[in-house]
């Protein structure tokens, strides 16, 4: 009823963009990181309400997808914290007219065992409208060869890992997101949630974004500049890209 | 290497409370809402790396659990962003000596079909150190009993549907988050983040929390009186209020 009475009273503005983006990929890949794939997942979910809209999970094979890192050595703590989930479509049968890809990042986007899905990547995008990536998701889009010559930004703490993926990249050091012709990148795994809901003010207008951050009681992050962040990993960040 | 450098410049100071919880639960049922249950998750799993935590997943059955709801017709736009997620546990295999369990909310909360779920958290709950809801999870943990005579808050948009559910508890109507005895109940979906990053804090110290939200590239709320969305859903929530 609650719900009910929210929608009714929207006024169901017109989309920002003639024929907004409908059909929806997101990449994974074990060792993924939870909140890349399910802070935009989250958004989508709640504009799915208002808006028709479809998702595809894509990934290598139809086995389930597990956040552990590769290589034991990365869970120093012998921890158990490692949600799994299913595929929806393999590299194969993912839908051919995607209008937007998502790639999330993790550690598992610096294995050497997901060239099949670097691969799906590099030939997908020139079919797509959109690609997102979210947090080292750059490092697998730069590994595609999608960001030569173009401006890009990724996780802050993990930056150094992750730029030296993209030599003829253009990387903004600064930036919760950027957006370079089609291509929107985000900065760390948070950020992600501010790139979607930046995304769906584009496309979708501000009514759709204002209301899906409100009714996730998220405080976005509207100026793509903002990154305290940047400054808090600067000793690290600034190390590397004095040496490029 | 990145990682690396950050661990060893952390000073690893003691936790916050002596024998800080490890084994971690996480209820789940059909039309949970996906960040509820991720944000939280998020937020373990960069901690487990620099503590030994566990995480269970528990669910009625081992089926994969999903996130679409119970009844078609809360799909309106007959949308398909639905991901699945299989639990690691039943109710019957669960953990015995878990220390803390965690209930999110989403449509799911208020189905007649998790009467067994509710039974799990009430005989649960007294055995647990701590207990966390996020978002319209407190419906669930008022159905179990466990909030009559508790200050407790839930999603400021589902205000009216969810504390019917609890006619003895005393809702606070503007709160990110509160705390009565050894239960945390947060706001809505994005507030169960930093409901977390508190209960981190409170448990294993402010230098942990600070480690996981600046990791997470996550700007924390960490005033629990914060809340600009009561004021955006007053209207429906002021209504509520008074009737009761």
């Amino acid at each position: 009823m609650q719900m009910k009475n929210v929608l009714a009273q929207r006024s169901n503005p017109p989309p920002a963009v003639v024929d907004p983006p409908v059909k929806y990929g997101m990449i994974l890949f074990q060792a993924f990181e939870p909140l890349d794939v399910f802070g935009p997942i989250q958004a989508l979910y709640m504009l799915s309400r208002i808006r028709r809209l479809e998702l595809a999970l894509i990934s290598e094979t139809m086995d389930v997808v597990t956040t552990r890192p590769v290589v034991a050595a990365m869970n120093p703590m012998n921890s158990s914290v490692f949600p799994t989930i299913p595929p929806t479509h393999t590299l194969q049968t993912a839908p051919k007219d995607l209008d937007v890809l998502i790639i999330p990042g993790g550690l598992g986007t610096r294995s050497p065992l997901i060239n099949a899905t670097i691969e799906y990547v590099s030939q997908t995008y020139p079919k797509l409208e959109y690609l997102i990536t979210v947090c080292t998701g750059s490092a697998l889009a730069a590994r595609a060869g999608l960001l030569d010559g173009r401006r890009a930004t990724t996780n802050k703490a993990s930056w150094s890992n992750t730029v030296i993926y993209g030599p003829k990249t253009k990387w903004i050091p600064h930036a919760r997101w950027v957006v370079d012709g089609n291509i929107w990148t985000s900065s760390g795994i948070s950020a992600g949630i501010d790139t979607t809901l930046a995304f769906i003010e584009k496309m979708y207008g501000k009514d759709n974004a204002t209301y899906v951050a409100n009714m996730m009681e998220y405080e976005r992050h509207e100026d793509s500049s903002w990154d305290p962040f940047a400054d808090i990993f600067k000793p690290n960040m600034t190390g590397v890209l004095t040496r490029r």
